[in-house]
C-alpha cells in the first residue's frame, strides 16, 4: 500500500488496515467466524436498493455515523447546530415549496403542526435564502419510501430563508419507529437483543453559500426511547417539544416547534474542536 | 451491546466496535469520507454472486484472511501443514475421482502434470481416506467460474488417500494471474497502485476425522509474482517444484509435484502457539 499516490487514501487505508488486524488479533478470530463476517457483510449488500441504505444502517447502529457527526463538529471553529444522522432514507431533490406549504402529499391521520424557526449565522444575524430540507415519517413511524409507490414523494420538501432568515412550513407530528428489521443488521439487533427503536425525530440539512452545511434532526421530548436511541442520534440540544398554543407561530392555531438553526462559517475549519466528546458515543455503542 | 446473550458474539461486536471508532478518530474521518466508504462496502456486496465473492476478495487484499489463517495455525499444538487463503473461486461439492484421475475436463493447452503425496499424522503415520480437495486456474490462469458456463466445474476434484496415506491425480500446470479487476476492490488495487497479481498456485483442503481441516495452497517456485502475492498467501512452506523427471512419481513420464501434507490432531487445539508471527501479515499489508 506504500505506492497510493493520493496521500488521505494511503492514511486511511494504513489505518483501517492496522484497526482491522489489530481486531482480528485481539479476538484471535477463527475461520469459521472470519466466514460468518464476510456472509454478513454480503447479506448487507445485497440488502441495498435505490430505496434502502443498509450499510447506512449499520453504520447507525454500531455508533460510527454518530462519531463521523461528532468529529465533523468539533473541526468547526465556530459553534453551530450539532449535527445528527443523515440516516438510510434521505432522498435529493426533494420539491421546492414556498413558505407555509405543507410537506403532506397524501392522506393522513397525523397531528398537523407547524414548524418555524430562523437560521441564523454565529453571531445571531439571519441568514437569507439558506435552503431548509426537511424529510421525516409519518404519524405511524413509516417514511415514504417504505410505503406505498417509493418513487413518488411524501413528507419532504426544501424550503428557502426569507430576507431575514425565516422559515416556517406545516407538516404532521412523526411517531417513532423500530429501524428496518427484515434484513440482517435486524439480524444483528435482535441477536443483541437490543430494542432498534428510534424516538421521533424530523430530519433537517441546512445549507448557505458561505457556511457549513448542517445535517441534523429534532426530537421530540417525552419519547420513551428518547434515551436509548438505537443509533445514538440524539443530543440535548436537539431535543424540541411540540407546543400547543405559541403566540410567536406564524400559523397561531396550530400546534408548533420553533427551531433557530446556526451556521458556522465555512472558511472557519481548522484545528479548534469545541462540541461533544466523541469517545461518548463509542462508549455508548459498545455498551 | 452489553444485553447480547451470546458472550462470544459480544465479545467480538465490542471490539470490532471500538476499533471501528478508533480508526475513524485516528484519521478524523469526514462525513464525505464516510460516505464514500458506505458506497464502497455497497459496491461490494452488490458485486458478489453464486459465482463471484468480492468481500472474501477485500479481505484477501487487505491481508485479514491471512492473519485469520496465521491466528488458526497458531492455535495447533501439534505441528502442521501451514494454512493459506480459500480465496473466492472455492466451490463445495467437486466431482469425486479415483486416484489417478485428471481433473482436466475440458481441451487445454495447459502441460500436463502429476500431484502426488502422502497425508500424515503429526507423527509422520500415513493418514489412510482423507479427502484431498482440489481447485486451481488453467494455463492461462483463469478458473472455470471466470470462464464458459460457471455451472460446469473444470479444473476440480475430490481424492481420498489410499491405506498408506497416498494420493496422486492428473492435471495441468496453472498460471498465476491478477485478481478480478472489474470490481470496487480492483478500483482499490489500482488506487493503490499495487499490481494486482498473485503468483501460480493450487488450492487444496484436506480433511481426515480427528484431524484438523487444512486449507492451503502449493506456489510454484520461479512465479516473478511469489514475493509480493496480492493478497499475502505466500509461506515459505508451502513453495515447491515441478519436476521433469522424478522416478518416484506413480506416473513417471509426467512432470511432477510430490507434497506431503502433515495433520494435526483435532482435539489438539488449545493455547499451545506455534507458527508464524501474524504482526510480520499486518506489517506487509499495511505496506
Amino acid at each position: 500500500m506504500a505506492s497510493t499516490p493520493d496521500p488521505r487514501l494511503k492514511e486511511i487505508m494504513a489505518a483501517l488496515t492496522r484497526h482491522l488486524h489489530e481486531f482480528a488479533r485481539e479476538v484471535d478470530l477463527t475461520p469459521e467466524e472470519w466466514l460468518e463476517g464476510i456472509k454478513f457483510l454480503t447479506a448487507v449488500g445485497q440488502k441495498c436498493t435505490a430505496y434502502r441504505q443498509e450499510f447506512i444502517l449499520l453504520s447507525d447502529t454500531l455508533g460510527l455515523s454518530s462519531l463521523v457527526n461528532a468529529l465533523h463538529d468539533r473541526r468547526a471553529t465556530e459553534a453551530g447546530t450539532k449535527s445528527s444522522l443523515v440516516g438510510p432514507f434521505y432522498r435529493q431533490d426533494s420539491p421546492v415549496m414556498k413558505l407555509g406549504d405543507t410537506i403532506v402529499t397524501k392522506p393522513t391521520n397525523g397531528q398537523e403542526i407547524c414548524i418555524y424557526g430562523r437560521v441564523t449565522d454565529s453571531a445571531d444575524r439571519g441568514v437569507a435564502n439558506a435552503s431548509v430540507q426537511i424529510w421525516q415519517p409519518d404519524e405511524t413511524g413509516n417514511y415514504d419510501l417504505q410505503k406505498h409507490d417509493p418513487s413518488e414523494m411524501d413528507l419532504r420538501g426544501t424550503f428557502f430563508t426569507d430576507s431575514q432568515g425565516f422559515f416556517y412550513l406545516r407538516t404532521i407530528a412523526p411517531l417513532g419507529y423500530m429501524i428496518p428489521m427484515d434484513g440482517p443488521v435486524g439480524d444483528m439487533i435482535r441477536a443483541q437483543k437490543r430494542h432498534g427503536y428510534r424516538p421521533a425525530h424530523i430530519h433537517f440539512i441546512i445549507a448557505a453559500a458561505g457556511y457549513r452545511e448542517v445535517v441534523t434532526a429534532l426530537y421530540l421530548r417525552g419519547d420513551e426511547h428518547i434515551e436509548s436511541d438505537t443509533v445514538f442520534g440524539v443530543t440535548a440540544s436537539l431535543v424540541t417539544d411540540i407546543r400547543s398554543k405559541d403566540p410567536d407561530s406564524p400559523i397561531p392555531n396550530l400546534p408548533s416547534i420553533r427551531f433557530d438553526f446556526q451556521l458556522a462559517a465555512a472558511q472557519a475549519v481548522g484545528s479548534g474542536r469545541v462540541g461533544a466528546d466523541p469517545s461518548q458515543i463509542t462508549k455508548r455503542a459498545a455498551g
